[in-house]
């Protein structure tokens, strides 16, 4: 497995906002999120500027599927995502939706430098279970968060969170993860082997942003071989 | 409890496909719904036009809103639409956010037509005790279907679907009802007495679109007072 990487979430509900803050932060990560909340207040448009501009990054597209995979996948894929997410409460067939729309990009792009993946976030009640059935599907991504109104209400990472996120792991899925992360919680996931990305929003923007990535990456160098 | 509505779900990935099946049907509904195709097809943008389009209507903004509740709640709000759909899988922060935008919009506008208000998008897993946690929250409205995509892999309305249904009504949660939804099937749910909508798609544009909606029409006639 590769060190974790960086990933940027641009959660601006206007382009002009999510183009400055990539613009700011496009040195110091891998990966240019558009979040939930700048691909509902932009649309595809949104999705289309950032891959015109930044392409070098992996660019996620945060839909958080629930329903109509196919068509939103292909939306989101033809905008110029590499990486597409789906809710964990959709339906089994919404997942394999946007699975097939993925490999029959990847079928047709066999060179291209990103594949088309998609990624699985984790919400609402699941199970082991359910992510045994992501991974036999041929999933291999999911997405692990407090969510951001979880965290404004106070709920921090917990061991049973890291207790997942080791299960979740080692079943082979590759794990991004998300909430209000800052370097010192970094350790806190040290014995999580399949680590993709760490994932922030606002704590990469601006003058203090690439300190924040460097010393993220400090500590993702100190734990990650 | 008013007789069901109908609602045409606009589920185009761009606003000219769906602004001429919203003109086409707007004499057969009282609800458009940007649907999350159109909502992530063309953004916030979608929901700015239809409201201006269709100043009588009831919009719906059909966001199936995950996380960052007061900011997608606020920026749907602001766009025109009257009620926004939350996912069950959201954290109960989120639910609480977006029903805090609501509040505050209609303490601001106490003489508005209709209310906002927030409609829980009922996905994967959750349980009657989740359902009585919304009510307990003041949410008094909730969607209820078929995916799209368990639809086409073939799953068809339940008796365990009705039975769920009515058991949401006798909490005094008003259900829109959705998935495929044609005029013979409205006898099922003859026995839920809180039944908000009929959503359909498709089923409500061109030609026959005013047929079916006069069909649905006296389906309902026939079942609700």
């Amino acid at each position: 497995m590769a060190k974790p990487l960086l990933q940027i979430a641009l959660d601006s509900p206007t382009l002009e906002k999510a183009l400055w803050d990539a613009k700011q932060a496009e040195n110091s990560v891998d990966i240019i999120e558009a979040g939930t909340i700048l691909a509902f207040g932009e649309g595809m448009k949104g999705i289309a500027v950032l891959r015109a501009l930044h392409p070098n990054h992996i660019i996620v597209c945060d839909l958080k599927t629930t329903d109509g995979g196919a068509m939103l996948a292909k939306m989101a894929f033809e905008a110029g995502a590499d990486w597409l997410t789906v809710s964990a409460a959709a339906h089994p067939a919404t997942k394999a939706a946007c699975k097939k729309v993925a490999d029959e990009f990847n079928a047709q792009h066999p060179n291209a430098k990103v594949k088309k993946e998609i990624q699985i976030e984790i919400y609402g009640n699941w199970s082991l279970e359910d992510a045994k059935a992501w991974v036999e599907s041929g999933i291999t991504q999911a997405i692990y968060h407090r969510s951001r109104d979880a965290e404004l209400a106070g709920k921090t990472w917990t061991t049973e969170d890291i207790h997942l996120m080791q299960k979740l792991s080692d079943l082979g899925i590759q794990l991004s993860i998300t909430g209000g992360i800052i370097p010192e919680d970094i350790h806190l996931f040290k014995e999580i082997k399949n680590v993709k990305a760490f994932i922030a929003g606002r704590a990469l923007v601006g003058e203090k942003g690439q300190e924040t990535a460097d010393k993220l990456r400090a500590e993702i160098d100190a734990y990650w071989e």
